[in-house]
């Protein structure tokens, strides 16, 4: 099969690697329709954070081809979502809701496991890891949402629910990448009132507002924190949602969170500091992490499948396996918001 | 009239002092009956956190002995339980719910506020902040159990409720001060089936013990969190309540706490710094801070009263406020957990 491998920082490569097969009786073979690029790709694309030279991606969706003799939860010709790690459903952790925390775990395109930027990937725990999607014949647009449950929406999700969302909240995304645009996706679907987007991007822009964003704030750092207690009366907001990584969007999510108010954040910390002071003297809680995606992937699914919510809008880029490379430095230059690889083709998500 | 004075690290003294006056109509005036020293006293009169020279001591029960015009929820005569800190009832963060983030707030023993280690206070907002106690002539063990409502007790049960303890789980607590210790009786009261206590103090463990806790863990460090991780087979503990404020304190909550948990930390930090990438990879959250006291009293103060929880039992040492500074002694050199100063005689409990 074809599969692109991370040779180095800025060396993507489409290479052949060998079909994967069947290696534990729990395992399934799933052939990739869709696949794409994620933001937290390009820490190590940019040599800023360290990854095994080999396969990577760790989002698709693709049609079950071939599953060990103790499956039973999907079977040859399903049409699945994969969320981006992959859990075993009984350990401890699975069972208390935490299957990104599985102890027997891992995630895709990492350790030795294929990755989803590829023609094929072996499931590990497939019962416990991928979810059947009812139907067929879906349309394109309905594709693109099914593949970003794979990890952004979810992942706002997650960054929405650790923050606390609640109906008639205000709450303000830390964030305009295809996670903090998803964010605002599930505050919007949790009932907040306003919400308010941080973005100087026209285009993200844009779309923070298709997305359910009232307000936009194109300042950053302590300007951006000043502009939103003005807008909030000096109170802060509701819940404040980190979805960067960075210590300044930290520091600009505990500086516009209310007392007693949560952070919730999402992204992969890269020398981030917790104003620990703000956590304690005023009351203001930090929770988030790796998404329990397989946890939320039914209810959004459903939410995928009958239109409430329409998360592809966030691929503003495609191409095929063999121009990955394209996808990666669309993303890296900020042309693209997230990049969709099309590797098997629709006419999988026929189930044929 | 007399109250104890910080005049510099390790250097309190009981001093003549104006008696205090009704400087808003909102005011009253309270007759301190008992007063106590704080852990976190500890801090400036080691040296180790700034404290403006002048009266000290922010927790404190006593009777009222004058009111402003505009108050109307407590009147002369009536026993009170001061929060540690006063709030106006009336701002955002006192309508959420968060009286000690109030926006027109403080704390008592700070800023030219009267503090609790005197013979009078000042209270301002007093129909927002005092809270009065039904009944007559409660015996001196309740009386003792009243003041510890006014800080520790209430502190502890913050740490608790950040952590999110809920029946049947699995908790532990780092730090056996006074707080710590209330923190059990608060894990106990809200249900928890297993107790862990870091303890390395025989006396200590006792009252552990006596409060609930089911295990004792006498180890520090790594070693501490090593020996509660074989206790739960490996998995952690459903909430971990950071009771201290340091960074070994801080680091082994979030070496202990299991994925999807909350570290629940009331600690004054010193030094502290949260380890941001547990927060993300194993989903700990981080809840806690400044209790709201007065949010939690009516409650707590129904419970010590109907004799469910007697968090007076933390008091180890008393004297009277012209020998205060043995109580200082005595708690900075470990020999007490906590100690109770007696100011205006137990008479004052009567109502008198």
């Amino acid at each position: 099969m074809r599969a692109a491998i991370f040779n180095g920082p800025r060396q993507i490569d489409v290479e052949e690697r060998p079909d994967p097969v069947i290696a534990a009786q729990t395992d399934a073979i799933v052939r990739v329709t869709l696949g794409c690029v994620c933001g937290s790709d390009l820490w190590y694309y940019r040599g800023e954070s360290p990854h095994a030279l080999g396969p990577i991606g760790h989002e698709f969706i693709g049609v079950v081809t071939e599953v060990g003799s103790a499956v039973r939860a999907v079977a040859m010709g399903d049409f699945v979502v994969a969320p981006f790690t992959y859990n075993d459903g009984t350990c401890p952790h699975c069972l208390a809701g935490w299957p990104s925390n599985c102890a027997n775990g891992g995630s895709f395109g990492n350790h030795g496991i294929d990755g989803g930027q590829g023609e094929a990937v072996r499931v590990p725990f497939a019962d416990a890891t991928l979810v059947k999607v009812p139907g067929s014949g879906h349309d394109d647009a309905t594709m693109r949402s099914l593949l970003a449950l794979s990890d952004v929406m979810c992942t706002g999700h997650h960054a929405a629910v650790s923050g606390g969302v609640k109906s008639g909240d205000t709450v303000a995304v830390v964030g305009d990448g295809a996670v903090g645009l998803c964010a605002i996706i599930a505050t919007k679907r949790l009932g907040a009132d306003r919400i308010i987007a941080l973005s100087r991007n026209p285009a993200r822009q844009a779309m923070a507002r298709e997305f359910g964003a009232s307000d936009i704030v194109a300042e950053r750092g302590e300007a951006a924190a000043e502009a939103i207690m003005a807008m909030t009366d000096g109170v802060g907001v509701d819940a404040a949602l980190e979805c960067v990584g960075t210590n300044e969007s930290m520091a600009t999510a505990f500086g516009i969170a209310r007392p007693g108010s949560m952070v919730g954040a999402i992204g992969a910390p890269h020398d981030v500091e917790v104003p620990i002071n703000t956590v304690i003297f005023r009351n203001i809680g930090l929770r988030g992490g790796v998404a329990p995606v397989r946890r939320y992937l039914p209810e959004l699914l459903h939410d995928v499948l009958v239109g409430r919510i329409n998360p592809g809008r966030v691929f503003d880029f495609e191409t095929d396996l063999e121009h990955i490379a394209d996808a990666y430095a669309a993303m890296d230059e900020r042309r693209a918001v997230k990049a969709l690889i099309r590797v098997g083709g629709a006419a999988s998500a026929e189930g044929d």
